[in-house]
């Protein structure tokens, strides 16, 4: 793919600010800023910088100067893009960051699409895709744990793992094309039983991958927690306890990308989506009921449902909710049933707990949690419920976590061919399927680093960076 | 004053984008970010780093990765801040940049206070006060030409002219006060009609510098109009029609740091804003007069007021009106006459502009301009005259334009001691008094360019930086 043009964006966050920072990379770049570009010493040229230094200087509108920079000047191929790039570091007004880049596209750079840098990155082989895509992620984390998902993907991580797969792949192609060649002298190089070993060795590996999707994807995006209960049950109070437990310092500051539409608390580094819920009631109103069947729509969304009781309601019809709910509740998801309001009656409270569970052993397995909302008392019982029943012990350890839902899919591709491997070699089917099938695996795990892409591929991928990156 | 402490910021704007930029400035910059800071490739070393390069890297917090980095190193005294200065650049998500500046904080550096990077720029001798308080206005430019005086005055151009002033000065109140040595032998060394020489001389670029404050402030605040006219007569199209006339690219951007209280118009680069005021109506209620009262206060802020008429309404009562708005005007304002509806009737216009001529003969003089707001027919003449109205040819010009009322103030007062010096000359005061009055006028030139600072001075200018700078 050529790259014959040179782009320019600003890469610093929208607005105003004390610095801003525009990017130009391309084999024009030194031409075109050298064209505006006046050193601030005498005997310095820009075109004779060398790679990883920097130089003071002012860019000109013919005569009139439009600001005093700094240019950070990386040459081809020690930058991030691979290319010849240039950071111009300049006063922070949205006038002067706007007269730069508007400087530098009349003197013949292109706007920069958005990710185009890190796209250019890729085709110049400073990353691969899954790290190329990590860059987003980065960007976009907006919690501890996200942020290492993402981190741990950018330097190689996901990578590394990928490329052990494929290269025992790749040895088990070669072989049985070695016997395609040789297919007259019906001989066997790759021995059917080891090949049976090293697809299910793989397919292990590829489901771990797979079932990771769910983690990933719940700490990048979010663990989705839906709060249910009865009306006057204390779910408000609840959300309001939990949210002052939040101790992100992000939730402080303007400017984060995500449209916040529902109540998100940070707990230890793990973003947890709240869920709002409209409270459950007895009724024989369809219209009501209607309502209730939104609640439990809403459950459906959820990773973990807490469901809020209340120990001085009746016995009969709180257990009656608890029942419905947690017939709604599907394997991958967690129920935690919360006996509320501890503070009014301790006694009821403990005897409530007692009777739910007597009711439920029969049903899928659920925490119950004595909690007080209006006290906080039970509620670190609660946040250490949340931490543990999504598997986070996983972030800590040196596994590979997909959080990506491209990734998800091309691994499951490359589990169905995987399978059908498997299912030929029971069935003995040819070398020639089996090699097929096999290739067809390689070419999904490819997707995913980007050793197999196509245009449609790269464009949804970068179509969602910000710009300037 | 010490500086002995180590100051860090995020520099570049609020909020998530491509890349960020953190500022670290001090004597413990390189020990601060040693302790946290991994060089990319082996060898390296980034406290052996010269001044004037960069190089990747990554930041821990203990064994977790918070990003990979880039560092410009800047060793004092060739800085910014005129300290070692290390600039940061890193992923721009906001969780990063919290994470990297808590790390410095909790590795010993300081928050800084809005400004002090500039501050310690000043203190440390790389810039007067006048050029470091125009940093803060470049950052906060938004058009042409308020960013055009700001650079000039950041780049020295005001320190230049008050240099002139004192050096004359400062060679005058030496020749006083060597008279005052040798007080008892009665001599004269400095002549003193050579002195009211200097001192109408100097008095004269005082006075210039002066007036140059209204277009200056005017300049860089926006130049405020206010667009006034009976009911009905057209303001509400003849604003919106100048709106489309508004080329600033800066007005589509979010972020820019003003808020928007009344509309803002860029023409040629200059900043109008816009006062809205009610319609001007005849009525003998009281609460009526009230509300036109304050119209007419709306137009006490003005720099120029634009008066629509309408040629179809009565002669004798749009004539009163003139006449009144007319009355308001102060010398110091501009008053610009429009007839608007040429399209409906051009005869009607034209006559009703002879009218108005031949009744306000003995008045102020006032532009009367035909236009159409509704065609967009005379926007040219009254744009044009909008220009030309404020003296803007003094920016093209190389003269020096008063923008902070920082620095008219003390030149007011610099105004009064001269005339103070001048009036003691005519009436034959002592050396010691004229040499005083000489010594309080530098005084007070000296506060515009730092020479003489308190820190109730600094502290007033630099809070209004904002954190970074």
């Amino acid at each position: 793919m050529p790259t014959a043009d040179t782009i320019a964006a600003i890469s610093t966050p929208a607005g105003s600010g004390a610095i801003a920072m525009i990017r130009l990379s391309g084999p024009q770049a030194f031409g075109i800023l050298g064209k505006v570009f006046k050193p601030g010493k005498k005997g310095q040229t820009l075109s004779q910088m060398k790679t990883h230094t920097n130089l003071l200087g002012t860019i000109h509108n013919e005569s009139r100067v439009i600001d005093e920079v700094v240019v950070n000047v990386f040459r081809s191929p020690n930058s991030y893009t691979g290319e010849d790039l240039l950071e111009i570091t300049c006063h922070g007004s949205v006038y002067i960051q706007q007269e730069i880049l508007a400087l530098l596209i009349r003197q013949g750079a292109r706007l920069a699409h958005p990710g185009e840098f890190t796209q250019r990155a890729f085709l110049n082989g400073k990353m691969d895709l899954s790290q190329a895509e990590a860059v987003a992620d980065l960007i976009a984390s907006s919690g501890k744990a996200a942020h290492q998902l993402a981190m741990k993907q950018m330097r190689g991580g996901f990578s590394k793992e990928l490329d052990i797969l494929r290269v025992q792949m790749l040895q088990f192609v070669s072989l049985i094309e070695l016997e395609l060649d040789f297919a007259e002298e019906d001989v066997e190089f790759a021995d059917r039983s080891q090949v049976r070993e090293l697809i299910e060795e793989i397919l292990v590996q590829v489901n771990q991958l797979i079932r990771s999707f769910e983690l990933g994807n719940a700490v990048k995006n979010g663990i989705p927690v839906a709060i249910v209960g009865e009306t006057n049950t204390g779910k408000s109070t609840l959300l309001n306890s939990l949210l002052k437990e939040d101790k992100a310092i992000v939730s402080d500051i303007a400017g984060t990308t995500r449209d916040i539409i529902e109540d998100v608390i940070h707990l230890e580094g793990i973003e947890f989506r709240f869920i709002d819920t409209a409270g459950l009631r007895h009724t024989d109103d369809t219209i009501e009921n209607l309502g209730i069947e939104r609640s439990f729509q809403q459950i459906d969304k959820a990773l973990i449902v807490l469901l809020v009781t209340d120990p001085t309601a009746p016995e009969a019809q709180s257990q009656r909710w608890v029942s419905r709910v947690a017939e709604k509740i599907r394997d991958d998801q967690h129920l935690v049933i919360l006996v509320n309001k501890t503070d009014r009656n301790p006694e009821a409270a403990r005897q409530r707990k007692t009777y739910i569970q007597s009711q439920s052993s029969g049903s899928k397995k659920a925490e119950i949690i004595l909690i007080s909302a209006k006290t906080g008392s039970g509620l670190d019982e609660l946040i250490s419920t949340l931490l543990t029943t999504v598997n986070l012990s996983a972030l800590d350890n040196q596994d590979v976590i997909v959080t990506n839902v491209r990734h998800f899919e091309a691994l499951e591709h490359t589990r169905e061919a995987l399978d059908r491997a498997l299912n030929g070699l029971s069935t003995g089917i040819s070398g020639e399927f089996l090699a097929q099938d096999i290739r067809e695996a390689l070419g999904y795990l490819g997707e995913i680093n980007g050793t197999i892409t196509t245009d449609e591929i790269l464009g949804n991928i970068f179509k969602n960076f910000c710009i300037g990156k």
